[in-house]
């Protein structure tokens, strides 16, 4: 009996663990009461040690996206120059937000599968004067690849020192190790339905001092996404708007299991769970499109092949259950998505290897029953220090 | 047994019935699959009678508040000119909203507790030119008091034909016939926590061609509450950024409900809600707020009387699970307010009465028991044609 009536494998939203879905079905309650500003607080609390942060966390009733929008109205005026650090579509969205609102947008885009490096961003932050904030991508959902967020915040404090560095954190934060404060960041922001293991509609930004400051003179509009009103508001237990009450019950009990779990078991179930997705797709003949230094713990991308009819391929995947992702911006039909982040376990990893063989073998490709699934197993067990040579050979360790 | 564990009687969140809290419990679906699509198109085809259009409704994931935003970033620029009608806090909010982002707005401002008259309307609108929007308040939260709509509306488009009518129906649309096409509004928003009996998170815009078309040249910086985006990938079954997919399926099934009810079953049941707080809280001694005549249908604010002591008299409210709201902007502190909207029905109406009633005889106010609790039956039954004489005699009609 698989646990879901879907093995849901997109990037967000992820399947919700049973409790977390009653907690979703729970009755409503006063959004200003004693009960809600007691919800608010866990949830902040439990939250700070997977942000990495002491400081403030807000939240907002909003997708990942405002969340992004809120990092950027915040803290720059009209004119302000940003350098906004691409390597996926959620780059490029990061970017586009602040020329929407007036920023003086300089791209350091880097080709689709690879990860910003700290050369680059050193040699942009040269060229260029007066830079008040340098957007960055922790985790590009589009491409599955991991930016060494430390390594570019080192280098951005170098360098420009004064300059802010807001980060969309959206997809992997709560699944990987992270630390904000020890990093240097100012402005953090993810959602509710990645590895928060909630439906979506609530989105975290955690706050540092030198964003709260920059603030006081930032010029660009805001009123929704004001985050100083939130900040106001959560000293009395609200939030300024009605927010996502269900989604919190559920972020809540999301973050009560995470607890459970400890943070270093959920970093190492995502990291199985990877392993075993990157070499399940590799035996099946894939070619992964993240440069495999940089390869995300969260999702996962494939090349469609040449001789392969995706519409076919998925078409079978979906008959058996299994929910992939496509491509996104200019890689839309060309590559498909894997995603492995939130109430993940190894199972389901290995039950969608299993549907991805069998559809590879019904859709006439050469793969050899039981090589994948087995691949994927191994890798998960080596990344999670099992003995390996002792599985393989079926001798007792 | 009570329905729910607590009479939760705030203007939303609003308790949910059941099913709709059942709803919210379900598993994620992925939300660029088909499933979603049928989801979104069920939700759009369901609300349109009630917001009285045939044209387009998008989903925006946000409380009310955002809605607010998007419908003024959406159609205006910096430095239209923008008359915002206001007869409250919620009023203020959106006059508050336009001005942020650079309209140059005229207030129009009424005594909180009565409504705004066609005649000043006709009177501000002569006295300025070149009026690029109006901000009406369809109901307005703070006071309890609903705004003659279709009048005002009509007023506008006598006198400035081209201004665009921009509406909050956030707090009693669904829950009073409403006639978006009829009565020439523009664009008109809603929220997915009040009247529509679902968890808060989802934001419903209804956008007429006028405001479409006023879209091509507005220059208001705008994202995330990007209509126009959100019309294109309505387009394809979905929504330009991850929705709030359980507050989906709770508001799915609360229309479903309010479908089955008819819409005209449920304006009956909110009038009859509205009579029987109207008519209890006056027999229990409070003075009502809201001019009688714009009395509205799904929340009723009474002033707190000098001889009460409001902290002991709500603490004994909610000693007995009844939950009300308190004042907002000026009137902290000098009124409660009694929310009656979404699934609520008169036995629970008669419940808060029957508190309120108890919890004024033990601080100490003259008040003859069970005459509230029969008053307020009284009331509901006469505005449901019920044969109130025979009930009120005891003999069977």
């Amino acid at each position: 009996m698989p646990r879901f009536e879907q093995n849901l494998r997109i990037p967000g939203p992820t399947a919700l663990p049973p409790s977390v879905m009653a907690a979703g079905g729970r009755q409503m309650i006063n959004h200003r009461g004693p009960e809600f500003a007691a919800l608010l607080e866990r949830i902040v609390r439990r939250m700070r040690p997977f942000f990495g942060t002491t400081g403030d966390i807000v939240l907002l009733t909003a997708a990942g996206t405002g969340a992004l929008e809120a990092a950027v109205v915040n803290v720059l005026s009209p004119g302000d120059r940003v350098l906004a650090v691409t390597v996926g579509a959620f780059g490029e969205r990061f970017a586009k937000v602040a020329e929407v609102y007036g920023a003086d947008v300089r791209r350091l885009a880097f080709a689709w599968g690879t990860a910003a490096t700290p050369d680059a961003v050193r040699a942009a932050l040269l060229e260029e004067s007066a830079v008040r904030a340098v957007l960055l991508t922790h985790n590009e959902t589009s491409t599955g690849v991991t930016n060494p967020v430390a390594e570019l915040a080192a280098t951005v404090r170098e360098i420009a020192p004064d300059a802010l560095i807001l980060v969309d954190a959206i997809s992997a934060l709560g699944a990987v190790p992270f630390e904000m404060d020890a990093w240097g960041l100012d402005l953090v922001v993810t959602g509710s339905q990645k590895a928060w293991m909630s439906a979506p509609g609530m989105a975290f930004a955690a706050v540092a001092e030198r964003a709260w400051a920059a603030m006081e003179s930032a010029r660009m509009p805001r009123f929704y996404f004001d985050l100083r009103r939130a900040r106001e508001s959560a000293a009395t237990g609200q939030t300024p708007w009605t927010p996502a009450v269900a989604v919190m019950y559920q972020a809540d009990e999301g973050l009560r299991l995470m607890e459970e779990e400890t943070p270093a078991g959920v970093f190492a179930r995502h990291a199985a769970c990877a392993a075993a997705t990157r070499a399940g797709l590799r035996a099946l003949g894939f070619e992964l499109l993240a440069d495999p230094a940089h390869a995300s713990q969260t999702v996962t991308a494939a090349w469609v092949p040449d001789d392969v009819d995706w519409k076919a391929f998925n078409g079978e995947a979906k008959r058996r259950g299994l929910v992939l992702a496509g491509g996104q911006g200019e890689l839309k039909g060309r590559i498909f998505r894997v995603g492995h982040l939130g109430s993940v376990e190894v199972e389901e990893i290995l039950g969608a290897i299993a549907v991805l063989e069998e559809a590879a073998l019904r859709t006439g490709r050469a793969v050899t029953p039981g090589a994948a699934v087995a691949a994927a197993q191994r890798a998960a067990l080596a990344e999670l220090g099992a003995p390996v040579a002792a599985v393989a050979g079926g001798t007792p360790a």
